[in-house]
């Protein structure tokens, strides 16, 4: 073992020759002794190693990013490994990333990331309520350790190791529908009027897997998008960007230009004996990018510009864990299997046997075994001992790629595998869950994890993938994701869920809560892009800013940005539902930006009506949220006026970040400083310039005070 | 369609010629206009009926038994029919059972049973939200129509129709422990000496499958349980009853004495063409008793016997929806289509409908259509139709055996399917569950609709069935248990969920939890008792004793009997809770019967602080419970002295209901009145027998006055 200094607070111990995973960017070091390690005890097991920690009783454990269990990560057992499973009980221990950076809060609190790209388990005081255990089988490994001042200080410090989190265009915070599928324009078009038609705002629509000429990656069927490129341009005509899924898996078939290219190019993974390895996905048989080969991200990188080139201007990665839904080998090995059990009477080992083998095809590990990279080293390696690496790295070589091809303008691009590195490269959206209303919940608890882990842009899907979804829950799952910077309602092969698609009032409701996101837009993009540049979480655990006992196991309400609070409704048929303040809270409650009630609420317990058309959030102690108007889309006009909403006790301050939204030189910048305080009994409202150029001309201040006070300031700029 | 007049307010609806399924007992009725039909709307639906009802915005629905959904069962479907399904997701239209009893609450409150055989589905605003939809897709059916004076007389009136429930003997109440499996005497007696060692109380442990040869129902394996008369007795000498598995297939084996007799007396269900219809479950292929028939239910009822004679006194009827693992027919096309699969390149459509083929061979409706049986009237009927009478009449079958067997005790018996009418012969449990958090909310969700439906023996896998528990779930799980009438540890592939097979403090936290369970026996026991008796739930949703707006949409609180309402805490890592008071309830809060506080609790909004270790209960106005020495097992000591904790307002009063536990014949019960209130300033305490005898010998009051005074009264028979 070697044990290294990072900058103040932040020790390395790297067991063996680890894998460089490039999660952490070039950071000098200096090596120490290694007896300066601090709270993780190493044991060997097996070939592997054992790092283990002794809580304490009250220890609360933060982060993990897309993981299963709640806000405090403790009492589950989580395995680093991107799984394609879209059952998401509570007993899973893998979703489809490896966010393997977490905080340990309480008698000692202190950050790890765990920086190894193959199979790893992090048990969380599961099998011992007491002891936190990091199981890594084989010895190579990079162990960070980080102290902070806080926890957001440790945040900030891991963020700073592993680099700035990916930036994407401003429409990217639109009101965005999906749908397995729209297979057509036609339903596509639809779609995008009954939006406007309704005036529910609108940014994207996406076109799943059926847009494909038989699931070829980067073709369009012609049939289904006649003249695709002028469909792009109409619909960007009604201020919808058109976002299309790309697979990992590429077809095999004679005549398509990109396996073949691939082929003779030797860009696919291959076996053992260096042929190419195929596994089914979609299309039936598929040969996988070498995605940790410079050469072949460079290919594939380069491919977008075929749909960039017609106008597209965003792309979704999908089933890049990869998703392997049997390998023709392993098939043909149940086939056989299968055919022996012709004429037995199969009891419940035979009968299991038989059905765990046919259920058991996709996704192996043995298949995971079976495939071979050769990495920038030109170092042959197994997939299995780098899985997690495959989809951050078809994700960097869409980022890498859309910088050759459109260098000036961002890229929406977001992913479902993921492991820390990837959120350099693009977003990620939280997979396949389901109309669940315990998905609500999940997602809500999720966020201030993805949001330690560097993964800003991200959502999940909104109303739930999977299952069938009723109106309530689509509704009150939007009135959360509003605030998610990824706000995408998707679903596949259910009932139709659109907004419109619900009975009654559920359109108008969904209305409402969406024309609240385009309104809240000013505040939750500055907050957004301050969070990217000063390394903080865009989503927090509430414990970050509040320290007391209460607010530390609250599992059901976060921050968002530094102002606000949020606490969503999560539970079918409620109509309202405890909410505890750690400070006194200006609440806003409201049906849309315009329908809206604002009252101080004081420190400690409420129980808060709320109708199912009902939005509430909470604005922090001198904090203050900024408003717009209420658009079809991102950039349907100028924003001129601010609507400026302060929480005063003593000094409110702001500080309102803007840009185009579209450039990647973030140079274009524009910030604003807001400050609101008192001189004598006075109110007074000030607003300064401080970088770049804006368009807005007056800044209209509501200020309610401790007193219950409102008064209304204008600032001309 | 007919329609009639049973008693006051409770209306049938006749249409065509319904199969009767006995869940109505013999009661007189008057044909009426059906003009006087109230409420439902009823429209044709192919070969079907459709009923309509409009409901109010908050209208609110209760019951359903054994379902998902919240107490408040609104915006999800239903589907009647019970199924072997081991994944209880929120998604899930149908679970083991067939409960289909609901009140509608709100503009009108009503209650309303479908009395149906067959598949049917229940919308319950999912589809539109304020469209309640019952559809029946052949047009015989019985619907009643109850109304009443409130909810509590609804279900009143629903019990008196489908007759008394269950009773179970009183060390059915006591703490049952139960693994799939301990497959040997020896596993057996570990269990016993772990639980007697640590002092945790225990009635019963549970044979599971293993135990029979070859999976043969009504053997035991000699090899595992050498001497099992004597292991039997040995066990009862520690205080301990086995309580063995029987499932409803039955092993087709020549030379197996009751698959001949029931070949040789045409007691197995049969196909179209007059063979034994086969399918497969544990053993492989088996015969599937006609429990319909009723020779065929004396047959299996005197098989009991077999066990009975060895000194058993309970049994699980399990697998009796009946599960189906495959039929030998249709995996013989499975495989023939698997083998035609071979050599093919399975794309997204081929693959999924190969996996589908496989994961679907298990209870397929196909199956369930190709089996029939021959009812009272020697007609011969499909068994599809009929399919939610088949585990009720196994239940029948070993009930109406016991009567023979042992007519003058009490045997424990509950089932996994069960339909309405079932609850007169059995109890049940919920299920295979699993370790997660939310089911112990579901648990606590099912319970009042269970006791609407009748089914008051009843309880959940206590630390959940499939998947790994915490420590912290188990405990947190036993601490609302130990209010089910069946409390009892179950778990099946899954990591040791024994009390004690967790570290640290858990098994003297559960150890605490189960003696609270045993001291509040004499509560429990007179509560269900009397639940039985009066056609009332012994676990009821708040909105039954408090109807404001409130109280009625509350999820996660119930009461327990008349006297107690439940909070218990469902979530991990949390260490306290909300609680809403519609009234000034007194606080008891503890670890132990002993290491407790008691403290009232004004109306309102509270936040608890409960300990892991902790177990909060409240005792509502001018209530009383009544509480007796813990126990290392039920009638190990006679109870002679009551302590009771009262909530006096103005004047309280409690019926105690007390009896042997064991006799068949209720007429050795005991009743005790006890009443404590105000003479002038001064509180008294009495007690007055009104029936029977009764060992108590002293009841020691606790009196908690309105004003947090506690007073002390000893009362002496």
């Amino acid at each position: 073992m070697k044990a290294y200094r990072l900058e103040k607070g932040v020790q390395l111990y790297r067991m063996g020759d680890p894998y460089n995973t490039e999660a952490v960017i070039e950071t000098p070091m200096t090596e120490i002794d290694e007896k300066e390690v601090r709270y993780l005890k190493k044991a060997l097991a097996g070939k592997g190693l054992r790092f283990t920690y002794t809580m304490d009783r009250d220890d609360i454990i933060f982060g993990l990013g897309e993981n299963m269990g709640g806000i405090n990560k403790r009492g589950k057992e989580y395995v680093s490994f991107c799984t394609d499973d879209y059952e998401h009980t509570e007993g899973k221990k893998s979703l489809y990333a490896s966010h393997s950076f977490f905080i340990v809060d309480g008698r000692d609190t202190f950050g790890v990331f765990i920086d190894y790209p193959g199979k790893m388990k992090i048990d969380a005081g599961f099998t011992h309520k007491d002891t936190l255990e990091i199981s890594v089988p084989n010895g190579d490994v990079d162990i960070y350790i980080i102290e902070g001042k806080s926890k957001n200080d440790i945040v900030k410090k891991f963020r700073r190791l592993i680099g700035k989190s990916y930036v994407p265009p401003k429409w990217g915070f639109g009101y965005q529908q999906c749908r397995w599928s729209y297979p057509t324009a036609t339903e596509i078009e639809k779609v995008v009027l009954n939006m406007r038609e309704r005036g529910i705002p609108c940014d994207t629509v996406y076109m799943d897997i059926d847009y494909m000429t038989d699931y070829k990656d980067f073709t369009v069927d012609e049939t289904k998008f006649p003249q695709f490129p002028s469909f792009v341009e109409k619909m960007k005509g009604m201020g919808i960007k058109l976002i299309p899924i790309i697979d990992a898996g590429v077809k095999i078939e004679d005549g398509y230009d990109i396996y073949e290219e691939g082929m003779e190019k030797g860009y696919f993974c291959t076996t053992a004996d260096d042929d190419t390895f195929v596994g089914a996905v979609w299309p039936g048989k598929c040969a996988f990018p070498d995605f940790l080969n410079p050469d072949a991200r460079k290919w594939w990188g380069g491919l977008y510009k075929r749909l960039t080139d017609q106008g597209i201007e965003g792309f979704w990665n999908d089933m890049n864990e990869p998703a392997l839904f049997y390998t023709p080998d392993h098939l043909e090995e149940v086939i056989e299997n299968v055919k022996s059990s012709q004429g037995e009477n199969l009891d419940i080992y035979s009968f299991f046997k038989f059905k765990d083998m046919v259920t058991g095809l996709s996704n192996r590990e043995e298949d995971y075994k079976k495939f071979w990279h050769v990495d920038k080293n030109g170092q042959k390696i197994n997939h299995y001992d780098v899985h997690n690496l495959y989809g951050y790295n078809m994700t960097r070589a869409a980022s890498e790629g859309f910088l050759e091809i459109r260098p000036d303008k961002r890229t929406l691009m977001f992913s479902r595998a993921s492991s820390i590195g990837a959120h350099r490269y693009g977003g990620i959206w939280t997979g396949d869950n389901k109309s669940w209303w315990s998905h609500i919940l999940l997602n809500i608890q999720m966020m201030p994890g993805l949001s330690m882990c560097g993964f800003l842009y991200s959502g999940g899907d909104t109303g739930g993938f999977g299952d069938d979804a009723d109106s309530e829950l689509v509704t009150r799952w939007t009135q959360f994701s509003i605030f998610t910077p990824l706000l995408r309602n998707h679903a596949g092969g259910t009932r139709p869920q659109e907004p419109y698609s619900f009975c009654g009032d559920t359109a108008a409701y969904i209305k409402g809560a969406v024309q609240l996101r385009y309104a809240l837009l000013p505040y939750l993009y500055s907050e957004f892009m301050k969070a990217r540049r000063d390394d903080t979480g865009y989503m927090s655990p509430l414990a970050f800013e509040y320290d007391d006992k209460r607010s530390k196991r609250i599992e059901d309400q976060i921050l968002c940005g530094d102002s606000l609070m949020l606490a969503p409704i999560y539970t079918q048929n409620a109509r309202g539902r405890y909410i505890y303040l750690p400070e006194d809270m200006l609440c806003w409650r409201g049906k849309s930006p315009e329908d809206r009630e604002i009252h101080m609420l004081r420190k400690g317990d409420h129980y808060l009506h709320v109708g199912v058309d009902e939005i509430p959030f909470f604005i922090r102690r001198d904090r203050m949220v900024a408003m717009g108007k209420v658009l079809n889309y991102v950039g349907e006009e100028m924003l001129r006026e601010l609507n400026v909403i302060v929480n005063l006790d003593k000094l409110a301050k702001y500080e309102f970040y803007d840009d185009d939204g579209v450039d990647t030189n973030l140079d274009n910048q524009s910030i604003l400083k807001l400050r609101v305080g008192y001189r004598g009994d006075e109110v007074v409202a000030k607003v300064e310039k401080t970088y770049g150029e804006t368009e807005i001309v007056v800044v209209n201040f509501e200020i309610h005070t401790n007193e219950n006070q409102v008064i209304h300031k204008k600032v001309y700029l």
